[in-house]
């Protein structure tokens, strides 16, 4: 169980092909996992995950804990039987989500008291608590409970670290389940000797896989992709390693150039409830009038059940009149565009040209 | 086009098992069509739609006038290529919308003025306009415009009736396209000499199908009963005849008893947004904190995707947050439970057992 194999590696770049064992099934990566917070990715059920290739997906400690609660959830056969979606969870730790209610949260040695974002009710999270939620929801791969600091404040940042990892070792002598895999979370902001020294500290722990965290979260672009390049050379070859809360789909191609594996973001969903959807090169939002009596579908050669059946005219009218089917159809669309860019991306490794591929993909980007 | 065949009669009520040609396919009756106001039925998609065995829908000729708008939808190939669906629709006429915006609508002979309820903006529908619209929009099926007045006011529905006849005539003028049945809408509020009066106007048109409107708005059950009872010996067996705007099962149930085939009701839907499913014998609405951890499907032995997959407690989660796959699951579930039930009306009807269906259906709503 949670063996991870390397099938391909791309000749000009740290990208790789691999597959990662886990109890619900197999994940090839490089993967995208569609997140579903509640339990639910939003607009989609899991017979639509399932057609659009969906190969693992990610459901939030936070709000599983709050609503409909973890006990609740694993009194009913664990999340995966709970929602109805028998391929590989991923949970993260919770950490994350209770750090953004900045205003409503205490930081100590021992953990992290909050208030619920629902009613205001008072919590505490440690890394033992998160441990146990997470393995009352029963994913097959779980987080550590980290700190995620602000990036640029060094001092700061290395204290945090030292936090992060003393809840590390505290979530691993937590554990009892051995059908979950835990990965670490590197933190370290944007500075290399700290991401370094968090790297080294987690391989000596040989953890089935390591998370990048701490980024996407204000840094600038060429810092998150230095970060990147920073850690591709030290972390261990033969491990996952997954960029949190990463992307859009340049990001995503920037990620596999740099040796990341897996990703996971609410983009696609969330711009989808917006009304925008991914096209080559960029996005469109439907509710500019431009498409009032465009025929066109969202995208030309995309065979997903949305623009093999509906026109950008009808999308548009559907997000005016603030239709339900408007979600649903901008999310089958954009899910199927980043599944679909990792299809293109593992079939280009496996093929020897990937580098070329990510050169002309980012380069459709910086035009638009 | 528009032939009508009587497949089958229940012995001992009006009940018969029919099919209805259109150029967009054939429809077994009875039958109950899921209402897709705006083109599309709310939360759920045209390939839904075929798999729920839906083999009819509604879409509003008020709302698609306003919103997208008649001559955009014809630009865009009409309402079936615009929502992607290749099965038959019916548009109402718009009439009973406008006369539903009681403060904003002025009645005339000639037509009604009334007010968007999106913009305020002024329009003006006639029967030669409600016909361009549905024209325009391109059903199988399209209704005469024609005033729904308050049940009970003798004097005012007798008025009323000459302005529906007269408007009638006028539509069947404005009617220039031959792949539309044009149905009339028997109207007489609860008054039988007023419902037999139109009913013989209408017969005397000789048109494909013929509707009974005004009724649900106001009247008791034993009202709406007692008027379909009137009108049941006096249409034509040969023709399809269409109770507007019913509705529940056991209404549906009764309409059937009495020699109705067709039916349209927003219910299944809106109940669907509010957290109610359809039971046997009733309703259940998913807030209730009964159904907290209640890991049966919404109701036993239902074979819809919804019941294949996931609880009540899931169902209860997902109403609890909000979330869109709420909606998606309860419509499913109740449209379907509807359509199942016409189902089993025509099976019962061709086995020549539908009268004791109807009893033994009815005596388990009575009960709860």
């Amino acid at each position: 169980m949670f063996e991870f194999e390397i099938e391909a590696v791309d000749p000009e770049s740290g990208a790789r092909n691999g597959r990662f064992h886990t109890p619900h099934g197999l994940i090839p990566t490089p993967v995208f996992a569609p997140v579903g917070t509640a339990a639910t990715v939003k607009a989609l059920r899991p017979s639509d995950l399932h057609e659009l290739g969906a190969t693992l997906i990610l459901s939030n400690t936070y709000h599983l804990y709050l609503r409909p609660g973890d006990e609740l959830i694993r009194d009913l056969g664990g999340l995966h039987t709970f929602m109805g979606w028998d391929g590989p969870i991923l949970t993260d730790s919770g950490g994350f989500q209770v750090f953004s209610l900045s205003d409503s949260r205490k930081i100590d040695a021992q953990g992290v008291t909050f208030q619920s974002h629902l009613d205001g009710s008072y919590h505490r999270f440690t890394p033992e608590k998160s441990i146990a939620i997470q393995e009352n929801l029963g994913a097959d791969i779980i987080m550590a409970f980290d700190e995620c600091p602000p990036p640029h404040d060094y001092d700061y940042v290395k204290e945090s670290l030292a936090r992060t990892h003393s809840w590390l070792e505290r979530c691993l002598a937590a554990k009892t389940r051995t059908d979950q895999a835990l990965f670490s979370i590197v933190q370290g902001g944007i500075f290399a000797d700290l991401r370094e020294a968090s790297a080294r500290f987690m391989i000596d722990l040989d953890l089935p896989g390591y998370a990048i965290g701490g980024l996407a979260v204000g840094e600038t672009k060429a810092e998150m992709l230095a970060t990147l390049e920073i850690l591709e050379p030290v972390l261990p070859q033969d491990k996952p390693r997954y960029l949190m809360g990463v992307g859009s789909p340049e990001d995503v191609v920037s990620g596999v150039l740099r040796g990341v594996d897996m990703f996971d973001c609410v983009l696609p969903t969330r711009i989808a409830r917006n009304g925008s959807a991914f096209i080559a090169g960029g996005r469109i939002n439907l509710r500019n009038a431009q498409f009032k009596q465009d025929r066109n579908p969202l995208m030309a050669d995309c065979n997903c059940y949305t623009c093999r059946h509906f026109s950008r005219a009808y999308i548009r009218h559907l997000v005016t009149a603030k239709e339900i089917l408007a979600h649903i159809l901008l999310t089958i669309h954009n899910v199927h565009f980043l599944i679909d860019l990792m299809g293109q991306i593992r079939q280009t490794i496996s093929d020897g040209r990937f580098s070329q591929f990510a050169v002309q993909y980012l380069s459709n980007y910086a035009i638009t």
